[in-house]
């Protein structure tokens, strides 16, 4: 990769959201006076008995959980999405509205409430995936939902209000904003070349093996070259595959593997249970033609420089566009050396 | 408003954007047990020795500040912008990257380390002001540069790392995204209807009177119908003009006011220094016509419940569309009493 790009302020293209970000690689160097993140490596008990996603434990809305062994999912007693309400809809001049429902649930990884992922053995990962995908075959086979969110939210500094390992499935009617580029990018790809844009950026990735951290049989995990999170990275199959439902048990297990290396590589950079947010971006679930999607899974950590200085999305972020300081090559290069 | 909106979740349209926000009323109610902030009416003294934006101070660039009186800005020493590189770009298959060239500037709204915008007199925020109509007409000037980004980051929370009353000006050589959104709504509107998308907007909100906040002589404040933040709000002037160069004496002082009283009610919803990021969208200086833009500053302010408990725009919001729990009419309803 030219130099340029190690120096100075460019910016660059991301394929699949047709946005670009501002990368600024001479500012690393910029002290810091501002806010500090605690981040602790907290020692948790293997259960709390305060906790309302320990088995056994009684939940905010009266349930309580069963002895469960391995994974535990069920509707979050706060969904942000309702699932029957009637159908409405303002379209009132510049005024437009429309009646969004659907099913939040929340899944519990372990019954453990001391581990995260990073924690967790191989195999009890792969059942978390395993679950991921029933999920999604069922929540998908619903006729008013359209598109299922799979996401995690880790860390208290990531808005995660309880540090028991879990993560979240929002399913819903319309397809939201993030996926909906997505899906119009490589589309348009896939009608000029007849082939998967992200399979197509996949190999060119292989060929400059610059910007990737980690192979295993199935999957690859790169930093993409427009990467605006710090460490943001991108666990992506080989063979190009709509969604997760058509993973089969030796790809499980290699995404399985994806995923531990990953996370424990994130807890390594600054000696921490490394904070992110994580989703799976995956074709709609509503019966069109999506033989131009490439599922991948992405992870945006906002840490920057230490367990403590995170990366603020802020004013020329929000009314701009994304900005990051160190590039997506010196990142690969720093998680490459970490993971295994 | 229908009570729909205020009862069951729903997709709003963002006419400027051209995006969807979620909105979940149903669930202000949700418990919290994540992350608190720690936002105090610290009382800071009106001069700090250790102040990098303090009067007569030296920076870590070198740089010795002047006595200032009222405003002083400079070129940030640590600009995520450089002015003077080559151009350079990649175009290698998937991998796009242009060079970006560009100029970052500090704007001291004061010389008194201790204020806000919201203890600051009126006539010291038209000066403020009127600095910006001369940064902006000056840095739009340069023939490299294509738009001006003018903002605040208020508050540690929102990565401010100096409590100094400061803003921000990044001035670059492309439109950055969220720019060019707007932009193009407001082309297409302008094409269609010959006149301004947030003028028409303008009449209908004032004619609904259900979210609009303040009124003065030139200027409206209102909570827009797709908000996205808790208490997100937007000025905008009540006759459509490109920029703010356009603004006359008696129009800023209009502005000023307006400023001056929704910062002030800002700090009264929780009974702290209000944290939020603001910026002025304006037409590009690319010497185009720009006849469809109608600029306006909006403000972007974290808080949802209390000085300690903030929305978290993360997993789903990242990955899917931006989610909040008050509606908008809630919102402007607690902003007007708050408001004089
Ligand atoms: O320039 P500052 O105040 O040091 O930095 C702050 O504002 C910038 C512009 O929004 C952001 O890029 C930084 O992440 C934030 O910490
Ligand atoms: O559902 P939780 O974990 O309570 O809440 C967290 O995740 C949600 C989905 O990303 C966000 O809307 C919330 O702001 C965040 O605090």
């Amino acid at each position: 990769m030219g130099s340029n790009l190690q120096d100075y302020s460019h910016r660059r293209f991301n394929i699949l959201s047709g946005e670009w970000v501002l990368v600024s690689p001479h500012r690393a160097k910029r002290p810091w006076q501002g806010q500090e993140e605690e981040i602790l490596w907290e020692s948790r008990p293997a259960y709390d008995k305060d906790c309302y996603l320990c088995p056994g434990n009684t939940r905010a809305g009266g349930h309580t959980n069963p002895d469960y062994q391995d994974t535990f999912v069920f509707t979050n007693d706060f969904s942000a999405l309702l699932k029957d309400t009637g159908p409405f809809s303002v379209d009132n001049g510049l005024l437009k509205a429309q009646s969004e429902t659907g099913i939040c649930k929340v899944i519990c990884f372990s019954p453990d409430h001391s581990k995260s992922l990073a924690e967790m053995e191989v195999e009890a990962i792969e059942k978390v995936v395993k679950l991921w995908q029933s999920e999604f075959r069922s929540l998908g086979a619903l006729e008013t939902i359209n598109y299922v969110q799979i996401f995690e939210n880790k860390g208290a500094v990531m808005g995660c209000s309880n540090p028991h390992p879990h993560g979240q499935i929002w399913s819903q009617s319309t397809v939201p904003n993030e996926v909906a580029k997505k899906d119009r990018q490589q589309l348009n790809y896939f009608k000029e070349n007849k082939s998967s844009l992200l399979g197509d950026y996949l190999e060119q990735e292989i060929q400059l093996n610059e910007r990737i951290i980690y192979e295993n049989e199935h999957f690859l995990i790169l930093v993409p070259f427009w990467a605006v999170w710090p460490f943001e990275t991108m666990i992506v199959p080989r063979v190009q595959q709509t969604d997760i439902s058509a993973l089969d048990a030796s790809q499980r297990l290699s995404f399985a593997e994806a995923i531990s290396a990953l996370t424990k590589a994130y807890d390594r950079i600054f000696n921490c249970s490394f904070p992110y947010s994580s989703g799976i971006h995956q074709a709609p679930v509503n019966g069109q033609n999506n033989q131009h999607w490439h599922w991948h899974m992405s992870f945006y950590p906002p840490l920057l420089r230490s367990a403590s200085v995170k990366k603020f999305m802020v004013g020329y972020e929000m009314f701009g566009s994304p900005q990051r300081d160190i590039t997506a090559e010196i990142a690969a290069q720093r998680l490459k050396e970490l993971i295994s």
